[in-house]
């Protein structure tokens, strides 16, 4: 499989377009900077989109499913079973991005890459079965580097797809009992964090069991070769990485970080990864759901660095781990709900916000238009 | 004018719907709590609307207009001018409320409550005219109290036509240069607070403009008779007043209240008071908006005490005395976007929120109908 896309650059943003929907800001009738980050969200689509005046329609969602062989350690408060019989949930249209894509007019796909479930039966969700699920990363690597780039492949094609379809807003969802565990396990090998940092309840883990999580995370990342907290074997200590001067260079932060998706990742992020990243390619905005998802993101931006410009964030989860890897992402989200439920539902719910900021700021009167009297 | 209808409680919550929504919820296909507030509010909006799966269209949306007579004392960023275009504005259909409730298809209407502007001519707008705008409460009282009871009266005729037109959510939103000078000042006498903690720069002064307000404020509040903070003389220290035991009875409560709001509020404030107490005796729920729109929901909820329970508060806006009004009505706001812009925008901006938690708890498949496994 020829990863040479991984290397090119993120699209390059639009400053004619962000300095003109900044202009177009400042003459809409109201005071200046009186919508918030609403305004700031505009001109950042803005200079995405390559327009003074950005809209979010079509809205485009991938879900991809997964299972995790880290399950077997008990890190989850549901069975296994839970992402097979979710696939075909999201198959009859019942789960919460079904709905939520229902009630928004998206386009919805729902990618199965491997459950221990057999699904090949089932219609209504495209099969790109890589395995019966990720083998247990407290053992052995949960991808082998084929399967990883199928993975990655599967969300690049995700984001093709999109933008064949016209798609001018990208949310990637996300199923997998035992992610948050891949998650938080692969966010700590590429920070340095100390699994008590990142681990948290997922689906809803009681303090003993977040416990006995954060435990087979150090395991695996011992196993692994990753250290811990301050340590130096983290895939790096921060997002800007020097070129030279004793840091790791991009190309070489790039394949480290794709190793530990192999590694600590799973289907799901993995195609999460491969998506955010051709989107960022391709010039699509991405709206960014909860802690897996931004894992992803995390994990894309140090596999091409420049991509986390083409992210918004949309929400901040009540899993403890997400703030910490919004912080180190430099990103302001949307919303703050104490939403915990992945599929990409969080980044759905936000979605109005972006259309309702687009409508202000592409249907405003100007102070000339209307007559208004600017202030004094 | 006839105020015996204030006296009567509010709605009675139906707690046998809270408590089937309650049931629901912990059915649907998810983690239990995954949805985080999303959960909360539905439930509260099966509790106000008495069924198990509530549902917030048709949307109604009243704009209130108002001069304020304390704008000669040079607290605002705009000229007084500003009230009169921006009620042109909002016939045109230019204003970000507008734009909002078309992109919402929420139901809108315009009542000018008097301007320095003569409007009388101006179509789209209804024309309820109390005064030229209210008289300068630095030295004088806002309003006689026959101006202030038409304005209340105002706004509960507003909510008796939401609830012809079947309205499932009301939102009261606000125009008038001035205003958060009048809800600064109106709110430091019913909370008993000092003008520091509440004047705020509104449509952008600067810190020597936020603080001649609150100068003004402090003079409006000392000829008025109303202590400062921690002083004795505020209309009541806390939202629960004991009926008996040294405090103020609610009946006297809410006269003080009345009283307050004609001597600092303005036209549009008593108004949203007005409609605010009116929807909550009809039991139709309420998405409140920013600063003003909460000063105006202090004021009815010392009026009528419970009157809050029927009251959903969008977002934290930016005006700082914004989050202190919020907690002491105990409300936890969905958004905190930054927003400043009154005419009721960021409620507006909200209801997509409502919508999306109601569509989630009224078409999620439950367990059982998906065969989806609990958790263990």
């Amino acid at each position: 499989m020829n990863f040479d896309w991984l290397a090119s650059p993120p699209h390059v943003l639009d400053e004619a377009a962000r300095v003109a929907a900044t202009a177009r800001q400042a003459q809409l009738t109201k005071p200046p900077g009186a919508l918030g980050e609403l305004e700031s969200l505009t001109i950042r689509l803005a200079a995405m989109q390559g327009t003074e005046c950005p809209e979010v329609d079509p809205v485009w969602i991938t879900v991809f499913a997964g299972d995790h062989g880290v399950a077997v350690e008990g890190v989850s408060a549901f069975p296994q079973a839970v992402t097979g019989e979710m696939v075909k949930n999201f198959a009859r249209g019942g789960a919460a991005i079904c709905v939520a894509a229902r009630s928004l007019g998206a386009r919805l796909e729902v990618i199965d890459l491997g459950t221990v479930t057999d699904l090949s039966g089932l219609t209504g969700v495209a099969h790109l079965t890589i395995g019966s699920g990720t083998a247990n990363f407290a053992l052995e690597p949960a991808m082998t580097s084929e399967q990883c780039a199928r993975a990655i492949n599967a969300g690049r094609q995700s984001a093709e797809r999109a933008r064949l379809a016209g798609a001018r807003l990208y949310i990637g969802g996300e199923m997998g009992i035992g992610n948050s565990t891949s998650a938080a396990a692969l966010s700590c090998a590429l920070l340095g964090e100390a699994p008590e940092q990142l681990a948290g309840p997922g689906t809803g883990l009681d303090q003993e069991g977040v416990g006995h999580k954060a435990a087979v995370i150090a395991r695996a990342l011992e196993r692994h070769g990753y250290a811990q907290a301050g340590g130096a074997g983290g895939v790096a200590s921060g997002l800007s990485v020097p070129d030279g001067g004793g840091g790791l260079t991009d190309d070489l932060q790039g394949r480290k970080a794709r190793e530990a998706l192999a590694r600590l990742g799973g289907f799901e992020i993995a195609a999460l990864t491969g998506a955010y990243l051709a989107c960022a390619k391709m010039g699509i905005p991405v709206l960014i759901d909860g802690f897996i998802s931004t894992a992803a993101a995390l994990a894309a931006e140090r596999i091409c660095p420049g991509t986390v410009a083409w992210l918004i964030f949309a929400h901040v989860s009540a899993e403890p781990g997400h703030a910490r890897l919004l912080a180190v992402l430099d990103a302001k989200p949307l919303l703050s709900l104490g939403l915990r439920l992945g599929e990409g539902s969080g980044a759905a719910v936000a979605v109005p916000l972006l259309r309702m900021a687009c409508a202000l700021h592409n249907e405003m009167a100007t102070f000339a238009e209307a007559g208004v009297s600017e202030r004094e």
